[in-house]
């Protein structure tokens, strides 16, 4: 099982069409969760529904997961797990860091996966015939950078608010080990780890919908993608990626110690 | 005295065609600051080459102030102010986020100025017409956000780490008070402010070639920016944006307090 790079098009530009119209429009937004500022819009919603029914359409017998509208048929061997709007808060801030992401999963394993970023024109997907950039410069390969050393490393998270306790103490240990630490980025880092522009990206708590996407896309551009403990990502958790296998290694013993 | 859109528009091209070409080409990467990692592209030299050419060509007798190449007839009464690219971290991450930045001064007031990203293709600016933009979506004008009160507020800041001793205490406290606070975006934060998408923005520490150039930008768009003390932002130093008068006394009292 495979997803044609045609069917990978169809869906980011179905998503645009909700996305790209409503972003700096300051169209409503609501509050997911009563009490904490989880931004909503309905360009996440209406992207979601469009990205379901062309799957539905192609694949009526695969499972989805998604953000907005929950999940269906998750027994299915074949199970598409979507964030409509990676990146809420970049979108409503007007920063072009967000993106849809749509991954496949087979028997739990993510084979296949897709970000776009309509605002840029970019997408980054992968597939059986490896991972691949389309955008302004022209298609060209993802591959990761061949950094190795801790020092030698460009890192980024969405913030390191989102470590807490001990967690934020290894976390602040680790950020003094590397070369340059960014933040706020959201699924955009990932897709720059893939791209060879960035060399570590992580983020605690992740959702499976916040990360099944970029899986297939960093692995197969030559990265390395787990938890802290350095399981598989498909479930999400704290999750690390790194440009190479030592890097990884090197991070993973950091977050950890 | 004034800056046309087209010489603008002039200034934007010849900028993006010597920083366009080399982002995300993994060029090399030059130490601004022996031991700290600063780092300045060949594209930042060129772009501010190319600038100054078409600057000292147009305007002889004007004085320039650049990031990479220093100054010049720093005594004339109008100054243009440059920085090549603001934001060479998120250039060299292959984050789009980073601007091209010119202002011009006269008798060290800001009275025009344009920030240009050219990989999104935008062009944000000011001039005595008002505060405008032109990239996707089509050319309008700029207008900061009505928001008055810190709790409806939208924050952003390059890295908390820039806040020293008690400096960061109180940014701390202030960052509670807001309702979104984001990272590392440099110089695109304050077009999204002027672009009504942001409300507040601040970063200690500028120099004037950070800032000078987006001064018209906010102010003619409706928004005020000084430094935390309220004093004219034109020399730098530690920058406070907001959307409206009374937003901006109310993060100055939080930031000063």
């Amino acid at each position: 099982m495979d997803i044609s790079t045609d069917f990978m098009r169809r869906i980011a530009h179905a998503a645009a069409a909700e996305t790209l119209p409503r972003f700096r429009s300051q169209g409503a937004v609501a509050n997911k969760e009563a009490g904490s500022f989880d931004p909503v819009t309905e360009a996440d919603r209406e992207a979601e529904r469009a990205i379901r029914a062309l799957i539905s359409s192609e694949y009526p017998e695969h499972g989805i997961l998604g953000e907005e509208h929950g999940s269906q048929n998750l027994t299915s061997r074949h199970v598409w797990v979507i964030d409509p709007i990676d990146g809420t808060r970049a979108f409503i801030s007007g920063i072009p860091v967000w993106g849809t992401l749509v991954g496949l999963t087979v028997d739990g394993d993510a084979v296949a996966g897709m970000m776009s970023q309509p605002f840029t024109g970019e997408l980054f997907y992968a597939n059986a015939s490896g991972s691949h950039y389309e955008g302004p410069g022209g298609p060209r390969r993802l591959a990761t950078r061949k950094t190795t050393e801790l020092a030698q490393a460009t890192l980024f998270t969405t913030t390191p608010a989102l470590f807490k306790g001990d967690a934020r103490k290894r976390y602040d240990q680790f950020e003094t080990k590397v070369q340059l630490a960014r933040y706020g980025t959201d699924c955009y880092a990932f897709a720059m780890l893939a791209a060879g522009s960035v060399d570590i990206v992580t983020d605690p708590g992740l959702k499976p919908y916040d990360i099944v996407a970029l899986i297939p896309i960093i692995e197969k551009a030559g990265g390395v993608i787990t938890t802290f403990e350095g399981g598989p990502a498909e479930n999400g958790g704290d999750i690390l990626a790194a440009a190479t296998p030592e890097l990884h290694a090197a991070a993973m013993a950091a977050l950890r110690d």
